[in-house]
């Protein structure tokens, strides 16, 4: 359901939405790629990278990626569909089964906008498809203060 | 309220912990050092680096580097007690201000400590004190299977 | 998609589940009536009255009442899944709309059912079909241990 | 710790704080009591009734109603502070014990206030201190938009 072609408003394109996401050091750490865009929502790619890792004998990535991941996905939603930052208020992650290394699909959505602040969520799944955490954030998508 | 000295049943001591923590890569990515532990908690340090950085110009710390260190905090308070790893069933964490560059104090301590699954909660604080996130999670804390 | 005439394993019928619920003191003063059930989810009703106000003006309807009323679709979804009760362990809710007078529609959903512990979300609707909150929870789904 | 004496500001004495609560037709069903107040928290009881009970046979108190008291313990906390309502926009509750028929206590304590929305949280307990859940939420605390 990507539908790059038809941008009404604000909402970004998944070029623009790349080029905004690359900017951040973070986000290059992450290794992530802006796969799929939609109306209420979006779809990125993160790499694998050995410091992911939290137990050496049995590979498993730490839940604090997963978390970040999460986070992502959930605000990028908006952020694709606004055309600008929101921050994050508060957020809640459900781990659901251990993440071996590989890429991550993330895929983000948005639950109800709002004028003032906003919910969103997001799964994380394998590169077989298996859900591995999902969750739920709330969003300041008020619009900026006038600049003076 | 740093008891290293009493280490009654499985808790372990702050230099054991610190072994433990420093194995995973991701922990050394963080620079985790464990800085006091006492009975229900413990206070680690994380070390700033560029790739935590959110956004360029006003040098935020992303907000999944914070989530991790409220799941840890979380974690490791009831690591410390147990000896034994705990995993992370689901986590809330709420931003209370941004985080500029520089290194993190991350206080964990037990909730509630029970048979099968347990809570736990985190603050993390800039190098002046300001509290910058905050929350708590659920981890499985029931005793691991018996080995074949 | 109400499939009460396929009912393969432990799974309840809208009749079972119905029955199951009205036992409840607690679920008879909020007038639940299961609407339909299906594969992964439940529907619910529950009935408006007086003692639910919070704001007498303005006649909002107490932010408890809904966090409730998430907590049972979304445990109810499990219940009628697995013939059994789930006691909650723990629960986000987030709040979208004020909820004016008049019954509400409860949909609970699986997100992922493990053996030890399960994600299960529910959104509370007005007549008018406007979503009014949201959330998700984690539920004891480990089999009950065995009796003496 | 009952400072009801100082009221600086907009904070709101015990006896303003229980006609406001006891106004809400939800609360009077609930059996609110306010027993203290002090400067970032509050101290309530709520009245057991039949009504909150969800297992006949082991007379458990619903977690619906531990997660309305937890939600009003956080929120009048800060009530108590700016002396207005302030909207809940999302929660956490962990439950860890049951509720069996009595009293319960509520205290309240803010985490940490902000200009736009803080975060406050809330213990539950039982006639004999045993903490039976706990939680936390984000709630709306900026200034009512002025009126025409």
């Amino acid at each position: 359901m990507n539908d790059t072609t038809k941008n009404p408003g604000a909402a970004l394109t998944l070029e623009q939405i790349q080029e905004i996401v690359t900017r951040a050091p973070y986000h290059q750490w992450l290794g992530l790629k802006v796969v799929a865009v939609h109306d209420d929502g979006i779809e990125l790619k993160a790499t694998w990278r050995e410091e992911w890792v939290v137990n050496l004998e049995r590979r498993f990535t730490h839940g604090g990626i997963l978390a970040a991941l999460v986070d992502l996905g959930a605000d990028w939603a908006m952020v694709r569909k606004l055309g600008r930052g929101v921050p994050t208020i508060d957020m809640r992650v459900d781990y659901h089964a251990v993440a071996l290394p590989g890429d991550l699909t993330i895929k983000g959505k948005i639950v109800r906008m709002g004028n003032q602040f906003s919910v969103s969520e997001a799964s994380i799944f394998d590169a077989q498809g298996k859900l591995l955490a999902s969750g739920r954030g709330t969003y300041l998508t008020a619009p900026p203060p006038p600049k003076a």
